[in-house]
């Protein structure tokens, strides 16, 4: 078989494994992302357990990596890469040295595209959901969000991240700044699809309680963004310096401001010309493509991180300025591409956590106390929803992290600060967050509606 | 910027220039295939020029590909693999010695995952090209194809074939007898989009000729990658052995039988269960999908090309297996994630087109014999065309060759059987015959009509 088949029937099985996930958390009336990701687990670890080279590399990806990368850049061979890397204990049986048999065997060519694959397509995946966050946004819909939502956004992201960076703070007291400040930054996220669809289920999505969460989500999309901007630029940086701080605040205004106000007049402008010369296709489909690569690869550039310029590329193109043409929608043509993309972030995510951390203690005290403070910090966003609504709803309405916490996580592990054991216990509070909204906003709607 | 930024930026690049081909090809009233091949022709020899690590990589990826693994595959570093491969002469100032100084400067990694995106993409861009092929024809629509449309179909197969192979061995008296049945092999394509649009805008797609070069176009299809997959089982056993070529001929035919008989029945039964399980956008986008990537995989397992098998995913995928519900169709859902990989393939094989070779006579000469041998060739398939039918604009009409063409030749450097040389030739085959259709079918049919 050639090199690229291994490369097919590896899209095959994730896609098809993707799909079971999903489907069995649509059943049981459950987040997809839930699905794919417990699928991405069962289906990783297993393999891992049988030796499965592919998964063993998953799981050490960043060992894996930072051996890789030793052999192109010193150009040595990949045995004195790994001597110079591991130590000589690691490399007499530790994960480095299963990691070098691995990657010295008959099969490292496919395996090394087989893995590259994956990290492209996960990649891809991210930057197609956040385009897709932004798509579903607008410029003028943001103005719109009334003080409530405001409000309960800004809450919903100062109260988790103080709980979380005090609760890393006690139980990793050796851990790096960085590291605790990006554990609480992904303790901010927010993404409420689920959460709306419970409240169309229970025919709540008209509600006040429905127009305030929702409002609240789009503002905490780009107060999510922020946050992940200066935490990075901090993670870069190695240490806390205020300087840094307030240049990384700036810069990411400065671009979030600039793209607001001219971002779409812009695009506006630039759709005209093309539609002069190009036909509809390219313009509907390449053009929001190559835009949205594009705006995330100068965020990068910039020092953001790139998922915030494919966020902004999503805000400004708008139907609007395809004539008022919306049949196929820029979503339509989108959505497809990210279906093929997004389940493989989702079942890469899974396959990346290992069971075997919840043999120590650490992990599962990590995960029971990252959960906690999630839960807790949105429920305190509910307070400033204000008189007359139900609170406590709103405040559960905001609890799932779906997504955008697995974005923060995975991002963090990419940096290297954040280890096996932090981000299988983050994996476990995103999971649970998830699970539990649907059953505490069903009860919570309910006893305020008797009462 | 990280790794995964250049990844973007190189997309955003490339999507930008297809898009660019494409809109002044259609401008000129030409087939897009052709301004996306000429901009990467453009793209690629600039570049490569001015010495970009990128371009030199993909003009000589088959000696950057052989490098790369004999690194992993033996585990030495990438000095001793360049030694073992190339001679000490090539390595003083030669194409390896520049592949090594590449392959082992400070970008290496970075380099390497933006090879490996390009390579990927175009693969992807490939099955999703004959997956579609396949979509738009069906097995009940090949059963109805008029006996005239074989005729035309078979002598447009043989005939090229013939001529091909006597201008090469004429040509190429060195050449090993698998280069010259894929030179052959590759004469034989036929892509009639183009012939379909020009007839169209003459107002002439109704007329006898039109059914009988669109039916012929459909056994086209298939006759050229039964070709294709004998030479292919020719290449890998090294000699023209009749054993061989009857073992694949049975192989392909068994493959084929099997699966048009039982394809779109199974096809529908599998549906159907999904239906009870999964929610509709899975089943009509991801399923198609892992469908057509999981039949590339086994035709390739097999010993027949990976496009043999995403061509017969799409024979018997129809949008009546999804309960006759044609909004999005199947094709409208793939067609996204087609021209997203799509036109990564066809800037690529441009920048594969290594000018350089226009200054031996050899390549124009090639270029020139195979132009004439094409479009002789096709001229001959309009004679069975029947009476009362323009014969002559049949033959025209079967000319273009396209991606079809173009899918072959890069099969044959993926082989190895296809030197640069014959490659540029090949190219330039396929860009003059899809040049010429248009102005010599307007000609022909004009004439026609006036007589």
């Amino acid at each position: 078989m050639e090199p690229f088949s291994f490369i097919l029937l590896e899209l095959a099985v994730i896609i098809a494994m993707a799909a079971l996930g999903r489907g069995l958390a649509l059943r049981f009336n459950q987040a997809s992302v839930l699905g794919e990701l417990l699928i991405g687990v069962l289906l990783g670890n297993i393999a891992y357990w049988f030796g499965n080279p592919l998964a063993t590399v998953v799981m050490h990806a960043s060992d894996a990596q930072s051996l890789v990368d030793e052999v192109w850049l010193t150009g040595v061979s990949i045995n004195d890469a790994a001597e110079k890397i591991f130590t000589s204990q690691e490399l007499a049986n530790g994960v480095p040295h299963e990691l070098v048999n691995i990657l010295s065997g008959p099969h490292t060519p496919e395996l090394l595209l087989m893995i590259t694959t994956l990290w492209l397509f996960s990649n891809l995946g991210v930057i197609m959901l956040l385009f897709m966050v932004g798509l579903d946004n607008s410029v003028a819909e943001m103005v719109k969000v009334g003080s409530r939502s405001v409000a309960v956004s800004i809450i919903g992201v100062i109260a988790p991240f103080a709980i979380g960076f005090l609760v890393s703070d006690w139980l990793l007291p050796d851990a790096s700044t960085p590291t605790k400040l990006f554990i609480s930054a992904t303790l901010c996220a927010t993404s409420v699809g689920l959460t709306a669809r419970v409240l169309e289920d229970l025919n709540r999505n008209k509600s006040k309680e429905a127009r305030v969460i929702l409002g609240a989500a789009v503002i905490d999309d780009i107060l999510g963004l922020i946050i992940l901007a200066i935490v990075i630029g901090i993670v870069s940086s190695g240490t806390v310096h205020m300087g840094e701080v307030a240049r990384i605040v700036l810069l990411a205004s400065a671009f979030v401001i600039v793209v607001l106000m001219f971002g779409e007049n812009s695009v506006g402008w630039l759709v005209m010309q093309f539609y002069k010369f190009f036909n509809k296709m390219q313009v509907r489909l390449l053009f929001p493509l190559a835009l949205a690569f594009l705006m995330a690869a100068f965020a990068n550039y910039i020092g953001l991180a790139a998922i915030v310029g494919a966020f902004a590329a999503g805000l400004i193109v708008s139907d609007n300025h395809f004539g008022g043409d919306k049949s196929p929608s820029t979503q339509e043509l989108i959505r497809p591409i990210q279906s093929l993309f997004a389940p493989v972030f989702f079942v890469l995510m899974g396959m990346q956590v290992n069971l075997e951390t919840f043999l120590e203690l650490e992990t599962i005290w990590l995960a029971a106390a990252f959960t906690v403070a999630a839960i807790l910090g949105k429920l305190f966003s509910g307070l400033p929803a204000g008189k007359g609504i139900d609170r406590l709803s709103v405040g559960i309405g905001m609890i799932p992290r779906g997504e955008v916490g697995l974005i923060f996580a995975s991002i963090g592990k990419g940096l290297g600060v954040v280890n096996d054991s932090v981000f299988t216990a983050v994996v476990i509070m995103v999971i649970v967050t998830t699970l539990v909204t649907p059953v505490m906003l069903k009860w919570s709607l309910e006893a305020n509606s008797k009462s």
